[in-house]
C-alpha cells in the first residue's frame, strides 16, 4: 500500500496519528472522516489527507478512514510488526521509568535486559526484566542480539557506551544523555534524542515572551 | 540586539546553539567562526549565519562569533535569565529522575518543590527538593507561585492535574504523560511535550527503513 518514500516531517507526525487512531479503535470506533480526526488532534483536514495519501488510498470521499486499518498500515509503516529488541543501559532513576513504565510490548518491541554497575541492582529484576552487569554485555547480546538500546547511563560514559553498542551491531540508540553522540563514529547506528533540557527551554521561551 | 519575531523552527535549535556554545566557553573559546560552529553541530554555515541573524550583529566578517557575549544572548532570549520557579507534579521513577538529576539551576530555573501522593514520599526530600501532598498545593502555590509545572503523574490523571496547575496560574506546561493535554481548556498555559513513544517509534521507522 506503501507509495514511495515518506517525508522524515511526515514520519515524526506517524506516531501521533498512531496514538490517536488506537485510542479511536480502543473506543470501537469504526471509521473516521479526516475534519474529525483533525479536529481531534488539532490539524487541518487538508493537512491529515496530505500526510495519508502516502499509504495509499484509505481515505475515500464521502467514507472517510477506515480505523483498525489506517492504525494498522501506520503500524507496520513505524516497524511495531517487526518486534524489535531492546536493552537499556543503565538502570538509575531514568532507566528504571523505562523499565518499570513503559509500554514496550504494547509498541511492539521486546524489552530483553538492562545494565547497570551497581552492585545492589545486578542479578534482581525491574519491570520483569533481568539487570546485568556492563561486564557481562558481550556475552548476552552474542545469545541474544538488540535491534536498539536506550541510553540512560551518566553523561560522561554517553559517548563510550554508545560506542560499545554500535560495536555489539545494535541498529539504533535512543539516547536520553544530554550529550550529543558522534554519529560518524558508530558506523551507521541510526541515533533518536530526548534532550530534556532542550524542551524545558523551549517551553520557557515560550512563556517568557507571552510576559513581555 | 533583538530584531522582529524569531521563527519556532530557529526557537527549537536555539538551546542546541546554546549547549554547545556553554561546551566552548567552558573549554575556553573566546570566538569561532561560522563554519567552525556549523563543522561542531552538523550543520552548513550559511544555515547557522541566517539562524543567528536574528539576534543583531554578533557575527563579524573575518571575525567570526564572540563565544560568551552569543551564548548570553542566546540565554536572555531562551529567558533563562528569568529565574523561573518550577513544580514537579510526581515523584515517580520519572520525577525523581528530574528531581535527582535533571540541573535545573544551570539553566536558571528555580525548584521549589514537587508533589506526590505517596505516604512514604510526603514530607521528605529528593535532590535537596521537598515532597508534599498534592492537598497542600493551593496553600504552597499561594505562597510561592509556580511559573512552570512539569507532570510527571500517570496518565489516567494528567488532564485533571494540568487544569489545576492552570487554575493555580502556572504559565507552562512540561508534559511527560504519554497524554495530549486539552490546550483549548488550560486557560492559556503553554504545553511542551517530551512523548517517549513518539520519539522510539520514530527510530524504529528509521532502523525499519534501513532493514527493508
Amino acid at each position: 500500500m506503501r507509495k514511495g518514500k515518506i517525508s522524515p516531517a511526515v514520519i515524526r507526525r506517524l506516531p501521533r496519528y498512531y496514538r490517536h487512531l488506537d485510542g479511536l479503535f480502543s473506543a470501537g470506533v469504526v471509521r473516521i472522516s479526516s475534519s474529525a480526526l483533525a479536529g481531534n488532534m488539532g490539524l487541518t483536514a487538508s493537512q491529515i489527507r496530505q500526510d495519508l495519501s502516502c499509504f495509499g488510498e484509505f481515505g475515500q470521499q464521502g467514507y472517510g478512514y477506515n480505523v483498525e486499518r489506517l492504525r494498522g498500515e501506520i503500524a507496520d509503516i513505524l516497524g511495531m510488526n517487526r518486534h524489535h529488541t531492546v536493552v537499556i543501559l543503565g538502570a538509575g532513576n531514568l532507566g528504571k521509568a523505562l523499565l518499570e513504565n513503559f509500554p514496550f510490548q504494547q509498541y511492539g518491541f521486546r524489552l530483553e535486559a538492562a545494565f547497570d554497575i551497581d552492585p545492589a541492582l545486578v542479578g534482581t529484576k525491574l519491570g520483569g526484566v533481568r539487570i546485568y552487569h556492563p561486564d557481562d554485555m558481550a556475552e548476552f547480546l552474542r545469545g541474544h542480539p538488540a535491534d536498539l538500546g536506550a541510553l540512560t547511563v551518566p553523561g560522561r560514559i554517553a559517548v563510550p557506551t554508545a560506542k560499545r553498542l554500535a560495536a555489539f551491531g545494535v541498529k539504533g540508540i535512543w539516547n536520553f544523555t544530554n550529550v550529543e553522540l558522534p554519529e560518524a563514529e558508530l558506523a551507521g547506528v541510526r541515533v533518536e534524542n530526548i534532550h530534556f533540557a532542550d524542551s524545558l527551554l523551549t517551553l520557557n521561551y515560550f512563556i517568557s515572551e507571552d510576559q513581555s
